[in-house]
C-alpha cells in the first residue's frame, strides 16, 4: 500500500510539480486545468482516465466545459501519497502535450 | 435560443425522467448516477460527452470513482430549458443500456 507523505516529501514533491497546491482543510492537492473548449477538456480528461485505470488510482475532478478541477488523496492512506505525485504529473505532461 | 421552462413545462418534464430533482437554490437540475466501477462511470461519462458536444449542450459534472453527479442547466437562458432534459433523457439511456 502506498504510504502517506511526510510533510518534507510532500513539500519537495509538490515544489516540482505545477500549479498544484494544498486543499485546504483536507489532506489532498488540486488543480485546476482549463483548456481551449469541451473537446480539449474531455480529451484531456479521457487520457487522464486511462492512466488513473492503469495506475488503479483515480482522481475526483469536476468538469464545466473548457474547465477540469482535480483534487487527487489516496484514500487508503488518509493523504497525499507518491500515487498522487505520480498521477499530478502524468496529468501535468497530458495537459501539456 | 432556448428558452427557459416554465414552472408547468418544467414539473411535467421533471416527472418524466427517473430520478433527477431541482438543485436548491439554484435554477438547476441534478442527478447521481452509480455505476459498478471507474470503467463503467467513464464510459457513460464518454459516451454522454459525445452526445453533449453534438447538441452544443454541456453538463456540469463531478465523478469520483464510480459515481457521476451531473448538473443541469443552461447557461444563456438563466435556468433549464429543453436541451436541459433532452441531455437527461440522453444520459438516462446511456446509464442504462
Amino acid at each position: 500500500m502506498a504510504q502517506k507523505l511526510g510533510p518534507d516529501a510532500r513539500k519537495a514533491a509538490l515544489s516540482k510539480l505545477e500549479g498544484w497546491a494544498d486543499v485546504p482543510g483536507r489532506d489532498a492537492i488540486t488543480k485546476t486545468f482549463v483548456f481551449k473548449n469541451f473537446n480539449a477538456a474531455f480529451g484531456f480528461m479521457t487520457r487522464a482516465a486511462l492512466v488513473a485505470e492503469k495506475m488503479d488510482h483515480h482522481p475526483e475532478w469536476f468538469n464545466v466545459y473548457k474547465t477540469v478541477e482535480v483534487t487527487l488523496a489516496t484514500h487508503d492512506a488518509g493523504g497525499v501519497t507518491a500515487l498522487d505525485i505520480k498521477l499530478a504529473e502524468a496529468m501535468d505532461r497530458i495537459a501539456g502535450s
